[in-house]
């Protein structure tokens, strides 16, 4: 297949869990294209730096090759323009969305399940996250994630915006998604494959739009199965 | 004139603090479109009713009335197509912005200013100022900024997405200013006309933006003078 997108992946190929991977999966979806799945894990840095890239996603596509998410977006809607648009205007009235998904809901979720994610890694993965984002957070990983159900409401709190959004409208993108829904869904999806904890009440209007997002594609997000309860690997 | 722009103001006409008057005001010079000022305070309900209104701005096009900033925006691209477009893309792309701006960006600047209002005002528009917003925020409004200082670093670090975005590219719209840019200095320019306490620093991006908006159209905005100090009836 002419077309590779390299996917964040631990032990299980299948649980791809990058919220910047999911933006990316979700919109060659929204163009209609497929892509071979490289699974990538956290210590395969040579694999990456052959193509140019530092991190995942990257998008290999014929001869074009992209090592960020936004830029994989750009070159779809510009390698791909017959197909429904992913930036329904200019791509620059997305960055506030994006800015806020980074600072707000991403560094929101990630205090939520950081710790869960140890359950989907091998050995050298996890030594390697285990000892980054704790040095990142400044304490270890169970610390950050202690107290979640305490700080929870919080976090609903701070969706503030989005909520108000999705109440006026089906997507973020108005009657149809755009790819202002896969920047925020990804991070939701994230959440969803790494953590059995729930972030969102079912009366939530954001739970609801999440639902919409995981049947989108014909299920492409939803085929991925829910955390249900721990330990992943407890046979391990 | 056929059109008219009811404006909040309190007793100077020159000193419209409406937030969402702001945004029709800008939205307007934008389309290169001139409205007659019609001041208005917090007393006359009676002659937002007579239009089929309840606040400001209301704007009067010829046959056309509308009673909201986000009616009136849209009015405006469908009325003036031929003008710059206040929308580059679909309107439902810019509620997030708009929702983000009302939940976090108003209601913080309403904490830190609120109790500047009422010097604006005269005896009559103060007391129902006043009432309405202790009831509100269930205290007196000078309890509500008394630790202004102090809550500033809070409110300055809950803009990480608008300073983000802005660090990236001039306008909230890309390279030149869109109707997103005037949802969102809507609300500093209130901060600007009702109080001298200073939001931003000025090595802040989003201070610099802010410079640009003021110099917009002409300076419409830079020509209504900045609060430098209080009180500002204190010969009253």
């Amino acid at each position: 297949m002419a077309r590779q997108l390299f996917e964040l992946t631990g032990t299980d190929p299948a649980r791809r869990f990058s919220p910047y991977c999911w933006r990316s999966r979700m919109a060659l979806a929204h163009k209609g294209l497929d892509a071979e799945i490289i699974p990538w894990r956290f210590t395969e840095n040579d694999r990456l730096a052959a193509h140019g890239g530092k991190s995942v996603p990257i998008l290999v596509d014929g001869a074009a090759t992209l090592t960020d998410s936004w830029d994989i977006a750009l070159h779809l809607d510009q390698t791909y323009p017959d197909a429904p648009a992913l930036f329904q205007g200019p791509p620059e009235t997305y960055r506030f969305l994006s800015a806020w998904t980074d600072a707000v809901l991403t560094a929101g979720v990630a205090r939520l399940v950081v710790s869960d994610i140890v359950g989907l890694l091998g050995p050298a993965e996890a030594a390697y996250f285990i000892e980054s984002r704790e040095k990142r957070f400044g304490m270890k990983l169970a610390e950050v994630t202690a107290d979640r159900e305490a700080r929870l409401p919080e976090f609903r709190a701070a969706l503030a915006p989005l909520r108000r959004t999705l109440s006026l409208q089906p997507f973020l993108g108005g009657a149809t998604p755009d790819y202002a829904d896969y920047i925020a869904f990804g991070s939701f999806m994230w959440a969803r494959v790494v953590s059995p904890f729930a972030l969102l009440a079912p009366d939530d209007a954001i739970f609801t739009w999440r639902d919409r997002l995981l049947d989108l594609h014909g299920g492409l997000a939803r085929a991925v199965p829910a955390l249900e309860a721990w330990p992943l690997n407890a046979a391990g």
